[in-house]
This record gives C-alpha cells, sequence and structure tokens, in this order.
C-alpha cells in the first residue's frame, strides 16, 4: 500500500480563487482545509480551513473577543459580503504553512509520520512532475490503518 | 443563534481512555479532534486529530522520515497493537493545545473569532456548571455561515 493507492482527487484552489468558493468547498465536503496550487498545478501551501474566518471577524474582534458578545447577529451575516470581495491569497496565514507532500510511492508509515510531525490533516501526493494528484486526510489514513 | 443552538452532542474521552478507542472514534465518525474531558466531565484539553499518529510512529522515523521509506510495510500494522497498550494520556502533545471553549450564550461572532485566533477546528461548549455540553466543528459553523 503506497500513498498513490490511498489518495483521493481533491478540489485545489489558486491564490486568486475568490474566498467564498474556497468556503463553500470546505463546508460542503468537510474537508480540513485545501491544497493551494499554482498556475501549473503543482502545490504551493495549504488553506487550514479555520483560517477562512479571519475574514469573517473584524480585526477589534480577534484581538478582544469578548466584544463579539455585544455585536449584533446581523453583523456576521455579513460574512458572505466579505468574502465575496476576497481572493484565497488573503486568507492565507502571515506565516504559511509549510506543506506536507510525497510523491505516489510513499509508504503509510510515511505518511502518518509526515502528518503526526507537521501535525496536518492533510498530505498533497504529487506526480513526478510536481503537479498534485490528490490528497490523504487523516480519516483515509486512519481508515487504512484500523481497517475501516 | 448562539453556541447552544449550534453545538452537537461529540463523544468525549478522558486520559485514561485506550488510545485505540480514541483512534476508532476519530476514523468512524470523521472528527478533527477529540475533547478530554476529567472525571467530572469537564474539558480539559484537545486531543488534535494528527496525534494518534504519533504513537503509531518510531521516534527513529518522526526525526528521519526517509528511512520510513525503507521499512517493511508489515512493521505499520503494528499500529493497533500500540495503540492498544496505550491511553490517550500518552497521545497527547507536550505542549497541550490551550482548550476552545465557549458558553451556551456566545455568539456565531464569538466562536468564528475562537477558532479563527486558536486555529482550532473544534469549540467546545460548556454548561454553567462548566460540564462539556457539546461541541462546534468547523463544518457545522461554516454550514451555519453559509447557510448551505
Amino acid at each position: 500500500m503506497r500513498a498513490g493507492d490511498l489518495c483521493s482527487p481533491f478540489p485545489s484552489v489558486r491564490m486568486d480563487t475568490p474566498a467564498i468558493e474556497a468556503a463553500r468547498l470546505l463546508a460542503g465536503q468537510d474537508l480540513p482545509g485545501l491544497v493551494v496550487v499554482d498556475a501549473r498545478d503543482k502545490p504551493v501551501t495549504v488553506l487550514p480551513g479555520t483560517q477562512v474566518l479571519r475574514l469573517a471577524v473584524p480585526q477589534y474582534i480577534q484581538d478582544d473577543p469578548a466584544l463579539a458578545r455585544v455585536v449584533d447577529e446581523a453583523h456576521a451575516d455579513q460574512f458572505l459580503a466579505e468574502l465575496a470581495d476576497r481572493t484565497v491569497r488573503e486568507l492565507l496565514p502571515e506565516q504559511p504553512r509549510e506543506l506536507p507532500v510525497v510523491d505516489g510511492n510513499a509508504t503509510v508509515l510515511e505518511v502518518a509520520a509526515l502528518m503526526a510531525r507537521s501535525r496536518s490533516p492533510l498530505v498533497a501526493v504529487v506526480a513526478r512532475n510536481g503537479v498534485l494528484d490528490g490528497v490523504i486526510t487523516l480519516d483515509a489514513l486512519l481508515d487504512r490503518m484500523l481497517g475501516t
């Protein structure tokens, strides 16, 4: 069993993908994050799922969460409008996470080691030319290891 | 819409829960992590999903992932045996993650701010007496915010 056998097709996004599209991909498919690829479909980084929320939350509330308690519910509904004008580039953390990436020949143990070390529930699998082939999620890996 | 309306029942584990049981809960329900509670059901920390893999991977391979490439597949199958003898306590990271926790009156915006800041796709909701009521996952929150 190698990474190539374990990986599944996975929606990727680009730096200029609308943020709202990224949020819908995450929500619609229960994904832990999205792989961001360049114009040649080579993975460049991972957008952690939680980071799409950053744009939804005004900076002064991120700094002082207590203020969120007194902000009107309607404010939260501006989330969609906020995301509509932004791109994936603006969602990425300032310190981008190292991309956990393996080739199709990686062993199950190799993938498990990478996931444990990088704490990423998402590992990108690339073809020989560096193009994204698919991903292995923590869930797929556990299913394989536990035989469920 | 408040945290109490958004939260769902969620399997919790304790420090002495067998590691294999935690792994099965994660795999069987596609969870991003597990809330660890004390004897009085008060949440104490979160076990990130990726950390159940730590026990599956010998330390020398975590240090030098290249070695995983040459380790026989059968070795990976010792995962189950390894987990059987361990507990959740041994899976927890050395620097435990701050537990993202809110009460049932927290607003959607408050939960979003906490998730974005803590980068946790899992927020615990507690009752007035501090007992775990349920959790809000990133996915549930996005579904609510996007109206999907």
